[in-house]
């Protein structure tokens, strides 16, 4: 069945092993703000999991030095240069080339640190270092997977995966019969960063393409399965943007609000979901989309705090500007499974459009706690940077900018879930 | 996961797909009767399943047909003659050139019965005709699984083999507890006639051989999976010798004696292991087996009838010869699940040696109900042959054949029920 990479076999063996949002971002990043030093730091939220315990530090720069050995695929950017669903050549020759020929991922520092995690990340112009993360986040992740399967036999490996299997089974049944309901449902694989193994991603991809069709499941975060399962590669943008134009800028607002338009200027509608809960949703909605915005972009992803409130102030949002709510989308990503899918799905039909990125429960639940590990933006220009969240618990940033940015956002701990318009 | 073999896919691939006891059975009969002409065909006891609904003709004969285009390996013919766990050189020369270089499949017949079932079988040369019988059973027995699938996606199949991991995890936990509480266990994979795929097969040997030392998992009727794995290949002898002895000499004593003679005249003792049931063992223990053979001989397979009641007869009739039990050996081979083999190794623990030879239950337990399909030797020298067994719903012959047998030997229901001895 299944086998655990052995040591010594490479995790990551293509550069399109990571997420496709990497690739807009990247040419935003690559035209706007190339050469902005930018520091990405991995941070395990499992504390109590010390990874220093479960990944040799040998091994894991190993597999690290093996990723700064590999070049992109030439087949692969022709496929990049031909992806048309989000618009016609979204992706300019000068960005393909530059991700073919010029990008360089910036050494690594890797340490054990006292308290037993690790300490693991790079520093280096941002176009190039922001290309770190998913690399980084899959080959930890397997690494730390094959640690706790280290006792086991090839055939209780198999047991846990014939479970697993059942387990999406499970899964699959329930979105069939939901779906037979009546309840819409689309969804798409966002587990790039999460899944257990890459051969665990590759299987459910595998699997989900073949049983549901394109407009249940839409596609993949990750873009080597997307091809090579003949699926639709998602992805828009994250957290990174948002928390790197905050210190570019004099003003929070300010760089908001550029980080919108240079979006405008980079891509046509197809990628016109905006992420919103870097500095809480309440403050994008209230001080940074324009009304303007709001009619011309698709939707909104939601990726922390109560799905529900946020879409009822989605909803309110709209309605609040004479936008019909039903013409617009909200892509939930937030720890889903597949019962709130359901729930999510049904309680918001014929309100708001909405669609699902699945990661964890969808590609780890293999009957281990999953880690809860990011790597994120840390610093830019040496200055520290923020994301606060709408689940102030996801807060990223030293205290004293998170209280910094707090005050001036005005967030506090009501302010996410009282709408303010 | 697992990939079904795909229409026009062969499924005997290798002449060693076979079961190891057509070797022995083989030498002897090259030895002994080459040229009798002998009658193979299938049955199958599962009447309620319409076989020729299940199995397209065409499609069989392609995978008959392709058999016959096989010769065997001349490295695993090597292994053969190097097979020494049975005694030293247990296949001759003469035996093993006629095995690589002149043995013949002859021509089979094949069409649909009127009933819905088929029509399959041989005539030929013993020593060439009896090689067709697992040949048979396993394309069979895979084209019947194969339409049971038809309908499943890959990812169904999955989840079925996926709970078929998990039934076998469970058979080996119950195993490795009985073993752990001091029960003797010792079984081997007598599937080969029976399992669901050679793939399936393949897979639990392997998983067998992993988990348990060779003093639990002995082995493997499947002398290609044998090799392949690296466990020793079992198999002794089957029903068609005392079936077809009985033809080739006047008296029915005197051809069960003759058989046993002409076995140890070919074999030494590691092949001495006595199928009694052909007649009954009754019959077989009271008026076939010398006092001295029962000295000298291993033990006894057990393959119909309860096997409880068997056992102590058999302990009972080593007794009243003077021979300690405890020194001799029941292979129990009929219909078991691994409870009733922790049943029968816990009732004879300490009064006789037990060994399992276990079949459809280890390797056709996917969730479908297994056929029972057998490919028996019916005429030799144009006359019919009988098997009663402990059994005698499991008799084989015509209904006027089997009644001359009966009294002949002077069965009647209860006879292999009551010790005579």
């Amino acid at each position: 069945m299944f086998r655990i990479p052995k040591k010594g076999e490479p995790i990551i063996d293509s550069l399109f092993q990571t997420d496709f949002y990497k690739f807009p971002m990247g040419q935003m990043i690559y035209h706007k703000h190339p050469n902005t030093i930018v520091q990405y730091e991995m941070t395990n939220r499992s504390t109590e999991v010390l990874l220093a315990e479960h990944i040799d530090i040998g091994e894991l720069k190993e597999q690290l030095d093996h990723v700064m050995t590999l070049s992109p695929e030439n087949s692969k950017v022709k496929a990049l240069r031909g992806t048309n669903e989000y618009g016609n050549k979204m992706f300019e020759e000068d960005y393909l080339d530059f991700f073919e020929h010029k990008m360089k991922l910036p050494q690594y520092y890797l340490e054990k640190r006292k308290d037993g995690q690790l300490r693991l990340g790079s520093i280096g112009p941002w176009a190039d270092v922001m290309n770190w993360e998913i690399y980084m986040l899959t080959i930890v992740t397997s690494l730390y997977m094959r640690n706790l399967l280290k006792g086991y036999s090839q055939f209780e490996i198999d047991a846990i995966f014939a479970k697993a299997i059942l387990k999406l089974q499970e899964k699959i049944k329930k979105l069939q019969a939901a779906i037979a309901a009546g309840i819409p449902i689309s969804f798409s694989d966002f587990s790039t960063r999460r899944a257990a193994f890459p051969f665990w991603q590759d299987y459910i991809v595998e699997v989900l393409s073949e049983i549901f069709p394109d407009d249940v499941f839409r596609g993949t975060s990750n873009v080597f399965l997307a091809y090579k399962h003949n699926v639709m590669a998602m992805g828009t943008n994250a957290h990174e943007i948002m928390m790197v134009y905050r210190v570019l800028f004099d003003s929070l607002m300010v760089s908001q609000k550029q980080a919108l338009t240079d979006w405008e200027s980079e891509f046509g509608l197809g990628l016109y979901i905006a992420l919103s809960d870097t500095y809480s949703s309440d403050y994008f909605n209230q001080y940074i989309i324009t009304p303007e915005q709001a009619a011309t972009w698709k939707g909104f992803r939601q990726d922390s705090g109560d799905p529900f409130i946020f879409g009822e102030k989605t909803i309110r949002f709209y309605e609040s500007l004479g936008i019909d709510p039903r013409t617009k989308l909200i892509v939930f990503s937030d720890g889903l499974d597949v019962d709130t899918i359901i729930k999510l799905a049904s309680f918001f039909k014929g309100r708001i459009m909405t669609t699902f990125g699945w990661g964890t429960n969808l590609a780890n639940d293999i009957g281990f706690k999953p880690l809860s590990l990011v790597v994120k933006a840390i610093k830019a220009d040496g200055k520290g940077l923020v994301k606060l969240s709408d689940n102030i618990a996801k807060a990223i940033g030293k205290p004293t900018d998170i209280e910094k940015v707090k005050r001036e956002v005005g967030y506090h701990e009501k302010f996410f879930v009282t709408p303010t318009y």
